[in-house]
């Protein structure tokens, strides 16, 4: 028996699911080793054990759990030794908002600035698949979605004001200490990141600083990740 | 010696401070007594003890603190018995985004829709002041602002997706009980309340419904407030 974790896989061994990075760095934060196991958007098959169609999974020697903030809760639960992922129990719950509030605020504003750069890394075996999904929720082509992003960067930097406002007070979203919510927006942010040579953050931003500090966590985990040539 | 809270003081005995609702659901979860001291905006001498200009400031038997969040984790260290406000202290961290959130997202989206009845709520001693400081923040005269204010409901409803997705999957934002985050967004949504027969949810809304158990908490503490006469 193995620790397994089923992440996305993209074009050139990219890995950009922000669900995934969040599990990679809960794990990497409890001193976890897991071994990788690719899944394309058109393997379901590969996940199928797991009783639904989503990654990441993490099978940890026939322990199986699905969905990046069971599996954060989970590891919580049956890992409970230092660092917490929460602080403790009692930070679960508000943990939570925050990552309703990254997947349901952050992400939508993110998405329309890199989705084109997203289907160029995805692998192409999947882009059928791929492009009939996103073009129906989107209502538009992806390519035609992308153009004067430019314009969309203000808001989206608006969007983390609140982030701003308490990395002024604290180093880390969770704390003096990072946690599980900084490996939350930090997961959304590897998303762009691995897919796209567009910038979204300005270096004069204290965003951009913690970013920073979150890419050299666990041996640079972040930093080392493998992100497409620049244009 | 006792322990006095220095909230803010409306016309008619109106109570709509944000800042001092959290404070006073905060004692009352904690079980917890206090004098009530009314202050207006222009009684800030009433509070210079406290080294600082703004409401709430609680002095507990000589030991003061000011600023809602301040308090609420002074009175958790003090007063650590349960019930808790923040489900033990690795849930400040998180918690603090969230008030941070309610106080730069959410209480903006209200604002320009009830600034005008916050006006005659306001005690007439304090209308110059208020009408100075808040015309030169917005620009724009107080009455002017409010004006189709039913236009802005929509985006207003759509600020607080986040947390109808979280009271989908559990009764309180603080989990299966309410503690402070529930406090923070419950003050926030106290100031209009307070002030304004403008109803700001829908009441198929679920945040409508755990409104409402909010209001019932503490002996209906929410639900016996003074709130202005219907038009």
């Amino acid at each position: 028996m193995a620790r397994r974790l089923y992440e996305l896989h993209g074009a050139n061994d990219l890995r950009f699911s922000p669900y995934c990075w969040r599990t990679r760095l809960a794990l990497a934060h409890k001193g976890l080793d897991a071994e990788y196991v690719p899944v394309r958007f058109g393997e379901k098959d590969k996940i199928a054990f797991s009783g639904q169609q989503k990654v990441p999974v993490l099978d940890d020697n026939g322990h199986v759990v699905a969905d990046s903030f069971a599996i954060a809760r989970d590891l919580e639960a049956r890992y409970p030794s230092v660092p917490s992922l929460f602080g403790g129990a009692g930070g679960i719950p508000s943990t939570y908002f925050f990552n309703t509030w990254c997947d349901r605020v952050v992400h939508p504003a993110i998405s329309p600035m890199i989705i084109a750069d997203l289907f160029g890394n995805v692998d192409p075996r999947d882009h059928a698949y791929f492009r009939k999904d996103r073009e129906a929720k989107m209502g538009r082509r992806i390519e035609d979605v992308q153009v004067g992003r430019e314009a969309k960067l203000p808001v989206f930097r608006q969007v983390l004001d609140p982030v701003r406002f308490v990395l002024d007070k604290q180093p880390y979203i969770a704390g003096d200490e990072p946690a599980y919510a900084d490996h939350i927006l930090f997961g959304t942010l590897m998303w762009p990141r691995c897919v796209s040579t567009f910038e979204l953050l300005d270096p004069a931003d204290r965003v951009w600083s913690w970013r920073e500090r979150m890419l050299d966590l666990y041996g640079g985990l972040g930093r080392t990740a493998k992100v497409p040539a620049a244009a």
